[in-house]
């Protein structure tokens, strides 16, 4: 069993590394994107509290942080755990900090209880999980899993047009000049649901059968720009036009295409906007999300069909590029039995629920080298990617003592 | 009968001045926001020409540059002409810069044939016509008229957060500290139409018998934002899917109210926006205009009621705060005929179309405190505020011999 209090108290302390005042929060939000002053800061402190454990630190070439307790027989693999420690601009404080905050109490626990485990344990902290500052998403993990090149992401440029591989070198969090070959025995990752099944279910805890699939475009409308005076209504041309009628009907086709499906416009710019000039050109990013691979294509067929039809009505011109894609994930069936003997061995009665999750995770890409599966615990009102996101310290308690019994069983065997 | 020439090549030489290159444009476009430094060369470029001539200049606490050539009697209120400088962020080379250059002309040619006139004539440069750097438009005549405070004015901020003040001081366009008190006779503005109407009816010359009322507002919308992968569609909470909805009504509302309605969304920001966040908050500006004060009235009334029973039905909360506004504006009736005259004399057969503007000009306050009205020429296909913005030069040298006939008239009076 873990300790409820250090596990809660390390969240919190963390999260004041850009913590947000915020009306209507419990704890208040989290502004940490990846690979900024406030990411390191909140690295350097994870580091340290491992380093006082007595774990021994790896940086890889993107940055990923691997904290290691060794186990008896340190020529076995390790068993894995972790998440991430960077948040979305209006982010909360447990999204990724939990499942890292968690492994570090599993760690910390072992060490008090001086428990050997016959594996070692890692836990991992994967850079630039979000994909708010750098896209896409899981982009430690993915150079992790052989998914992206290293030097591509490297390159990759932020808004400001800064390279991922220059924040790493000026932050001083890049040790090794390559990524380790995948050595994983298994992988668990602990997380907020970030949605409302497990709190309408009222269960405390979820067993992750596997993650929608999903894909991220770049949709560019192009029209005509002309001044909001003497332009009649019925003779412009006016991109932002179209593109609030496509907002309407993308976002209705997925409200009635499955139960899974998910269609998320979160960003939209008008290049040299000003009030008195109707729209020339708009840009958009479009978020599709399906539970079936074939549902994933026929969502993508229909989104793009009304695209180009509100586009030729509107005499508009559409550029569609597609910047990230992800199949739907199944995890894997051993790692899914551990945790439900680890959570039948802690709490009996909590009959915990299992479910998919319609967020990526790091678990997605490190499920193709390694096996793998998570474990969720509630969100209230199923928030999250907003700085009201509140997971109570009891629920988090039995998440953790969850994943700490899941990695004893799993290092032990 | 003014040198079409020169005429042209200086409107093309000044345009040199933040020129940019597009596709499909005849001579290019514009970039030369109000106050930067490229706004400054422009003024230079100006004010030396006009000096080479002969004129005085006089700066006020605004910047408004007034270009005098001296007449018979300078004891009595001068003749003024003039327009601006700068352009909108993609704008073409002929909104504002034509009726400068064609002011300039006017005086070369007087000084060419060394013609005498009773009054003083004028040129005027106004400051921050456009309001895409500064809002709102037509600052530097609106403190001319005592629209605005000075004060105020110089405070107004930039998106950067650059007060117009301090630019001034940088740029060292401020040579009084306080505004004249206003000495116009009358005041005489050539512009582009920037709309359909002249082309439509292939006519070259429109005398311009008012102005559209217009009104600005910043309207902010709040909903709730959420993660794109986990929050099904029908728990969303998504400002930007109401906010679609709004700009889709909106612009139909004025498609279908009067021949006159004009509403245009031209901004739009999701503060904090992130691809897998479904926008919690989205801004926007709104720009309606009409030809009636109760009209106008009326539009608006349906435009905020459009406006808060989409947020109801969305569950969203709304601000609206107007920036601006301006009452249908005529212009004065011994001006226009005037213009008439003067178009009769140079180009009896010319049959001049008279015309509402669309467009809000420095002429609306100048009008407050002096008799005013305006002359129009073609835009191709209706553009402005378009780097494609186009007026041949035999259309722009009617106009210019047109103004130069109405200031001998009207400075001999
Ligand atoms: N968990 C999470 O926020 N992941 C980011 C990738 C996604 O958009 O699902
Ligand atoms: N002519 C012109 O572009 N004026 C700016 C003010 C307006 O929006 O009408």
């Amino acid at each position: 069993k873990c300790n409820p209090d250090r596990l809660w108290n390390s969240i919190m302390e963390i999260g004041q590394i850009g913590h947000t005042e915020v009306e209507g929060s419990k704890v208040g939000g989290c502004h940490r994107l990846a690979l900024t002053d406030k990411d390191k800061q909140a690295r350097d402190l994870f580091v340290g509290w491992a380093k006082a454990l007595g774990c021994s630190l790896r940086v890889d070439a993107i940055g990923n942080l691997f904290l290691r307790r060794n186990g008896l027989d340190n020529t076995l693999m390790p068993v894995m755990t972790g998440s991430h420690l960077d948040t979305q601009p209006t982010g909360g404080k447990f999204d990724g900090v939990y499942g890292c905050l968690a492994g570090l109490e599993a760690l910390r626990c072992l060490e008090e209880k001086n428990i050997q485990t016959l594996r070692p344990i890692e836990v991992v902290v994967w850079t630039n999980e979000e994909g708010a500052r750098f896209k896409p998403a899981m982009l430690g993990s993915g150079v992790y899993a052989g998914v992206f090149k290293l030097n591509d992401v490297l390159a990759t440029k932020d808004e400001a047009g800064i390279s991922l591989g220059e924040e790493l070198d000026r932050l001083g969090y890049k040790e090794q000049t390559s990524v380790d070959t995948p050595e994983c025995y298994q992988y668990y990752e602990l997380h907020i649901e970030q949605g409302p099944v497990l709190e309408a279910l009222d269960i405390d805890l979820g067993i992750v059968a596997g993650v929608l699939g999903m894909r991220w475009y770049e949709v560019e409308v192009t029209g005509r720009s002309c001044h909001a005076g003497p332009s009649p209504m019925n003779l412009r041309n006016d991109a932002l036009v179209g593109v609030a009628e496509m907002i309407s009907e993308l976002t209705k086709i997925a409200a009635n295409h499955s139960h899974d499906s998910r269609c998320t416009i979160g960003e939209l710019n008008i290049p040299n906007a000003s009030t008195n000039v109707s729209a020339g050109k708009v840009k958009f990013s479009l978020d599709l999300r399906e539970g079936r691979l074939a549902d994933l294509d026929e969502l993508q067929t229909k989104a793009f069909e009304t695209i180009h039809r509100i586009a030729f009505h509107h005499k508009l011109e559409i550029g569609i590029k597609e910047t990230w894609s992800l199949p739907p994930c199944p995890f894997d069936e051993t790692c899914l039995v551990n945790i439900q003997q680890a959570c039948a061995a802690s709490y009996p009665n909590l009959n915990p629920h299992t479910l998919i999750s319609g967020a990526g995770h790091d678990a997605v890409y490190v499920s193709r080298v390694a096996p793998t599966a998570m474990i969720f615990v509630p969100s209230e009102d199923g928030l999250s990617h907003n700085e009201r996101e509140y997971t109570s310290p009891e629920q988090l308690e039995k998440g953790c003592d969850v994943l700490l019994n899941t990695l004893i069983l799993s290092a032990n065997s």
